[in-house]
């Protein structure tokens, strides 16, 4: 059993550092729509890792920000799936300090991506810096694949991995990052949800009408809201069929797994949002289970025709929603793509138009009972103190299929972010202890990983 | 019968001096956001009128434009009903010159305002200065009411004019403006509709949440189509019941106006929006019957969660929509609004809210046979050269009810604007010879109005 002693102290000693270090990342505004500041994070990044002692590749794809890709070390491989861009920062008004002017208080670094993804990222890179310092060469081969379009939907990250598919070639990998709960359990599971997001258009006139004809003239926002209205139930629960298509049925040992979650969750989800009751009055373990495994189906926005101060009584030509649906395993984009077109047809709407937005990928999930996972979860509770909360899957979105779904390579999550992190919202922070207690897991986690037993 | 000889020559010879005369008060950018345009528009409608003779008073109320009075000649009083506000010019882009540039091009003014309403009550001004000079006296009273507030919904209008109950006793009044089809056959109306505008709110979370637990949180936006949905059938008519309430059946004499009227709009109609078909498949007297008696419900704007570029996946806490329902007479708008709240909670919506846009007043006509109607129709021909075409009611809406409603001073429409003139839409214009035509027919007028039979 490896002795930490000397890496517990220097994590310690080198925190102040590394929150600077953090606070410098956090500047960059590497938002989708700023190739400027994404190329800025991707050099930073690549600096970052070469100072680590990696070895650096950055692989190129015309119209997609880079892939920085760090390697260093002898073993197993472990793949570290990250990304240096972030979620765009509007609206602005609702920080409390400007989102790349990094700002700590109250124990906490204040900024866009101090949780998502830098302040993920940083700690990996941390843990092997100290592991080299503090204990000695790595028991496995860390690399770190970083890309710059998580947040906007991964569209090249398949293509980029391509170029090079030795990547994809790993004995594990680390999802992006990974949390513990508000009472500091923990929380460990092996994947999240695919995602197909999509655009409906519906036009109804060659461009807006004075709405004196609206006896006669058809209304895009009508037609709009009746195509949405078809697709939810009374509930507001999916009404679409073939929604689910391609979708495992859980497994007993999946259901078990979820069904012994902390119910608590649900009421901590029903206070944050002020929520009486959840749809369809689900509650525990049916709505543990509907948040683990139920392709969802939600309106991200909508919108038609004046919008702006006062009225305009306007007939609108046009009308949009977008909607993301997030897939389980072993759901196929493009199938449910057709499910959503046969659906609109079906209900009288073929003049609704269909478009992808950038995100159509599937999910993965390693097994609740893999090896891995039990690593992750000892090497947390070690450090954290408390007991894991095992789940099958997170029900956010990860491009873990374009790294590990083909060939099977199992993940699992790691790292200390929390439920009020505010991850993709205003005034995003990570406790400062919360750095040194992800820092600490994964360095563990090295070991753990490398003394896992493998086939021949 | 007067001769109209040295008036149809001072309205040619001045035509040039007018049309540049109505440029400068086109160049008030007078738009409902402008409190400062708006009061250098009144100050200047009321010089203008001074300039005519007139006796000038101006109205005022705290949080309104004032309104404007000018009053001039002796005899039956008649009623001008005008505004020297106008509609937001935004989309600017869409502009072939700027909106607040008066450009003259093809035989045309080009501006915001040279049509509504600007372009159609400087003509009566002009054909009260040309009576004058070139005939003598008026026969009758003119008396201009030019409001500020018309293209927000008249929403003072009644507690202005509450303050000098006299200005409502008139023998006849003009609605705003009137028009010449694209054939140059002018179009004679006994009034327009009332307006009830409102605007829905729906929240279902403290405040917008990843969309990863959108199958157990409520989604507004869901909430809001599925809403909307109940409130139109599958043609997309309004499915609302009691929107009706109040409608006044049409009478044999009011059918058999509407349907005489030209078929070829209906054409005109669907060829300008590209439709092919109306709603419920509609047409002809059914069609044209529609846009006179019924009332409608139109979505004028919706809105909810994200509607930036590429996509956000949250599930939305707030969505709106802003609806306008047209009413006919007797409608009143308390008991429609009524209807609408409980068709909202019937359906089991109670949780949309509903809240009044500034707009809330009845609708008000004048009997299609009624001698002032025939009288702008007679005065109209003379001019135009044309047979008129008599309507009961034209579609859209028109301040009458507080002006005229409550003590039934009759009323009609009179004018030379015409459907290509592009009103609240970019490129605004005028016919400067329609603007000939609009104060030949409207001095006539004066002659026709004075000598209407009237009881003792």
């Amino acid at each position: 059993m490896t002795d930490y002693t000397a890496l517990d102290a220097l994590v310690a000693d080198r925190l102040e550092t590394w929150t600077d270090e953090l606070a410098q990342y956090c500047r960059f505004r590497s938002e989708e729509d700023d190739a400027e500041a994404l190329l800025g994070a991707a050099d930073w990044t690549a600096e970052r890792l070469r100072a680590l002692g990696a070895d650096v590749d950055i692989v190129e794809l015309e119209g997609a920000p880079p892939l920085v890709v760090g390697e260093i070390g002898e073993g197993p491989i472990l793949n570290l799936v990250q990304h240096y861009d972030v979620q765009p920062s509007v609206p602005l008004d609702l920080w409390t300090t400007p989102p790349y002017e990094p700002d700590v208080r109250d124990g906490r670094l204040f900024a866009r991506g101090a949780t998502d993804n830098k302040g993920e990222l940083l700690p990996r890179i941390w843990a092997v810096e100290a592991y080299l310092e503090a204990i000695g060469p790595l028991p496995c081969r860390v690399r770190f694949l970083v890309e710059g379009e998580e947040e906007s939907g991964s569209h090249h990250l398949d293509e980029l991995l391509d170029r090079r598919p030795d990547l994809r070639k790993a004995e594990g990998a680390l999802i992006e990052g990974g949390g513990l709960d508000m009472t500091g359990r923990p929380v460990i599971a092996g994947g999240g949800r695919g995602m197909l997001a999509v655009e409906l258009t519906v036009r109804t006139l060659a461009h807006d009408a004075h709405s004196s004809a609206s006896m006669v003239l058809p209304n895009a926002a009508v037609r709009m809201a009746r195509a949405l209205g078809t697709m939810f139930d009374d509930r507001g629960l999916p009404a679409i069929e073939g929604l689910d298509a391609g979708a495992l049925p859980p497994t007993a040992a999946q259901l078990a797994v979820v069904d012994a979650e902390p119910p608590e969750q649900l009421d901590d989800l029903r206070r944050e949002f002020e929520v009486e009751r959840f749809l369809g009055g689900r509650d525990g373990i049916e709505a543990l289970r509907a948040m683990t495994f139920e392709p969802t189906l939600n309106i991200q926005g909508l919108w038609s025709g004046y919008t702006g101060p006062g009225d305009n009584t306007i007939v609108p030509a046009e009308a949009h929603a977008r909607l993301d649906i997030r897939l389980v395993p072993e759901q196929d984009p493009d199938v449910v793509r057709v499910a959503l077109r046969r659906h609109l047809d079906r209900h009288g709407f073929a003049d609704v138009e269909l478009a992808d937005l950038a995100t159509a990928y599937r999910a993965y999930w390693t097994p609740a009972d893999h090896p891995i996972m039990d690593a992750a979860a000892l090497v947390s509770e070690a450090v954290a103190g408390k007991p894991a909360i095992r789940g099958v899957a997170f029900p956010g979105t990860v491009p873990m299929w374009q790294v590990c779904g083909r060939d099977g390579v199992p993940q699992t999550t790691l790292g200390a972010g929390r439920d009020d992190c505010r991850a993709h919202a205003p005034d995003e922070n990570i406790r400062i202890e919360d750095l040194a207690t992800a820092t600490l897991i994964t360095a563990r986690f090295f070991d753990a990983f490398a003394a896992l037993p493998r086939g021949s």
